[in-house]
């Protein structure tokens, strides 16, 4: 039995083409002390994997030629030397791409998953899983929203996104998403968001936010950064409050960021913004995922997927992903190993 | 008897001139019901004025050409129809230049002083006022300082810097100041601070903060924004804050603020950015008073002061001060009405 494993062939040069990545196929791991083997079902595709390619640390170490892309997963258990987890269990975390994966007590992200029957699996990798808890944790806790808040989402029909306005919705906001083509525009309708915002046809951003918004952003969940955030920080109101989740604008070509002007608004309308990432509020997850699977029972959010079949597709897949050509969440469902 | 008057005489290109500044000469005012009169002894010079003389709106009004310059002042209660004032009191409040100023219930910032008669009158308008208030805030409130902390403090010579300094000191912290000449470095090390930099002897100011934090910084305390603020981004510790009290690097050319590059580690490194405003603080000033008046009788702050004597030179050394050539706090001593 072969392991196929997604590896990086070159480091991408902006946006990711498909060949950056490279299929070899290894052997199966076999566990050892306090180790168990995983068999992949979904990858989750993340636009944090981006900031891994360019062979730059940043708050995990870069992946190099030739190793496996890293990136979180639904996983089922084979074989385990790992006190508490049995062969059947279903467990997220942070493994690689490829067939079967070793992980420890140390795995990033690691739980058990107990999934509902009723719901698709898929959705434990994003609604209900890391896309979903980063919107409830980033609302919630980083952004303190509260009913009647004007919520600004960037990003809005992406994985994160989606889940931020449905969430916001949910909680009496007045939501406002921003998006970059028609289709995400005719998403967020759908998703009763109450204005949505295409800047790829405005030529005034902040002047288009400023109307969109015409009582002030409270909070601004910004999966985007650069020039977005830079508008925005003209359109918030007094105190408001800004959820760093991600700057996707700049994630393909991070040596050279956006530069940013209007920073003088945070003293000016006293801001606050707050950058944060999932790993530090693990404390959070169980009442997010808690609230979140009620809601997906009761039919209140739903999850949009974009799941691509087979592992050999992962890298296109991303590719696709990380030039905007998608939305909700993007899965690549691994497949049977001798699939090639 | 003659209120001499500051008002604008056109307004500053980059830093201001004293021909930006002229001085008239009014009568003076008698209060109306719910005013009082009060005789203006020590004026304070803030460089949050600046970015009332551009005739763009902030959060007050700009000043226009022949307005009297608004700035905050120790005074004297001269005449009284204000519930609660009595002739002789002493009071802090945003006032005007000029000799006498009307003042209600509204005028920002009001408050009776009861000095402490052993502790020099001019300290309750920077070291024991806003200058102190706002490093004490700042520091505690908005940075959440704790012992043991590496803070570091931009335009650390000024007024705020050198009391956020001192403050940070008796909190327990591990105090690192920038400054931009040599007379500040000197001051600095007078003041105990734990290292110095000055920013224009560095070619890498982002690589001498981290050399002068090797730990990283929790608290940054900003005063400057623009170059410094983008390089101690790169210089924070993990869950750092950053203190948004002032942007003075761009209040002499608002229009064309400086681009800052760095954002992404608001989210790599998990940190907080809150801007505040003092008037917003009101309720934590007595415990800030208190505590920094005891401090002063204890001996244990220093009041750094630059006083300019008479009301005509309010606008040289306002200029003086907005091209950063004065240290600690700067204070115009009015002086007599009758002195041209």
């Amino acid at each position: 039995m072969l392991n196929r494993q997604i590896v990086l062939a070159a480091h991408p040069r902006g946006v990711p083409v498909p060949e950056d990545f490279r299929l070899v196929e290894g052997t199966v791991p076999e566990p050892g002390p306090g180790q168990m083997r995983v068999r992949n079902l979904y990858l989750s595709l993340e636009a944090a994997i981006r900031s891994w390619l360019d062979g730059t640390a940043n708050y995990f170490e870069p992946i190099a030629i030739g190793g496996v892309i890293r990136g979180p997963s639904i996983a089922r258990v084979e074989s385990s030397r790992l006190p508490g987890f049995e062969p059947g269990d279903l467990v997220f975390g942070l493994q690689h791409w490829e067939d079967y994966s070793l992980c420890d007590a140390d795995t990033v992200l690691l739980r058990k998953l107990i999934p509902d029957p009723k719901l698709p699996l898929s959705w434990y990798g994003g609604a209900l899983g890391g896309s979903g808890h980063t919107a409830f944790v980033g609302l919630h806790r980083i952004g303190q929203i509260q009913a009647g808040d004007t919520v600004l989402v960037s990003a809005a029909a992406g994985a994160t996104g989606s889940m931020a306005c449905q969430i916001a919705k949910l909680h009496g906001c007045r939501v406002v998403g921003v998006v970059g083509n028609d289709e995400k525009s005719r998403l967020l309708q759908q998703l009763n968001v109450d204005a949505v915002v295409n800047y790829r046809q405005e030529d005034d951003l902040a002047a288009a936010l400023a109307r969109a918004c015409p009582e002030g952003v409270n909070v601004y969940f910004d999966n985007v950064g650069g020039q977005l955030l830079d508008a925005a920080l003209t359109a918030m109101a007094e105190g408001g409050r800004i959820v760093g989740c991600g700057m996707i604008s700049d994630y393909n070509n991070s040596a050279n960021p956006t530069p940013l002007y209007n920073l003088w608004q945070v003293i000016e309308r006293q801001l606050t913004i707050k950058g944060f990432l999932l790993y530090s509020y693990l404390e959070d997850i169980p009442a997010a995922s808690a609230q979140l699977e009620d809601w997906a029972r009761e039919g209140r959010i739903q999850a949009i997927e974009n799941i691509t079949e087979g592992l050999p597709g992962a890298g296109a897949a991303y590719s696709n992903m990380m030039g905007g050509h998608t939305m909700g969440k993007n899965l690549v469902r691994v497949g049977e190993p001798d699939d090639t």
